[in-house]
């Protein structure tokens, strides 16, 4: 039996080694008792590392730019946050994206009659964003 | 006004270059027009990148290794598969799992009275990991 896991959101993931790498894919090797691995983790040998999801709140500008870099050929999700003009740049926004319907109430937001002009829109062009929250 | 987005999973974010760093927060410099950056991610100059999910399926081990190294001082959250035993591992991952409840029915895997035992630990221990789901 496989399960699929995501473990908590923590800073400072050391005390553990990974194995693998093509497409054969990416293993845990080792992982040192009582280190925030294992402890703070729950990381065990064999676990194969799905994806690492990195949070750039407080990253030096080096590392992040590593980070990037290093996943430039892989496939990668981000995060963004955005400021936005008004309701024209939302509704360009909305155009382009997807969005989840029960985190968003749009038509408390929009005019009823243009949120239904965009969500036709929205169904023939491209899906680039998924659309979180607005603030 | 302000807008959180994720951009689509996808391999081959290039054309982008980043600014900032520390409290300040990631930000998008520059976007190539013409490049994955612009056209894929839909990344635009001044978004503050808040996170990244980087997939390591097919990744180098190197590549990989340096990704888990730049990353280590930051707040990280894996997505990993285990393979387990059979019930008695599923209920110790249970008893240290939040769990999604909408996405996986455990009373159908696990008999009604060893389920209920195991839930009502869970509300004692650490919550590590969040069980996404059961093959």
């Amino acid at each position: 039996m496989e399960v699929t896991l995501k473990t908590e959101v923590e800073a400072g993931a050391s005390g553990f080694s990974v194995t693998g790498g093509g497409n054969e894919g990416i293993f845990i090797k080792k992982v040192l008792k009582e280190s925030p691995a294992s402890k703070i983790f729950s990381l065990r040998e064999g676990d194969q590392l799905l994806s690492a999801t990195i949070f750039f709140d407080n990253i030096k500008y080096e590392d992040a730019l590593k980070i990037l870099q290093y996943s430039e050929p892989y496939r990668v999700q981000f995060s963004l946050k955005r400021k936005i003009a008004g309701k024209e740049e939302l509704e360009h926004i909305h155009s382009t994206a997807h969005y989840k319907k029960e985190r968003i109430n749009y038509r408390s937001r929009i005019k009823s009659q243009s949120c239904v002009r965009v969500e036709k829109h929205s169904l023939a062009s491209q899906h680039f964003l998924l659309l979180l929250s607005i603030h």
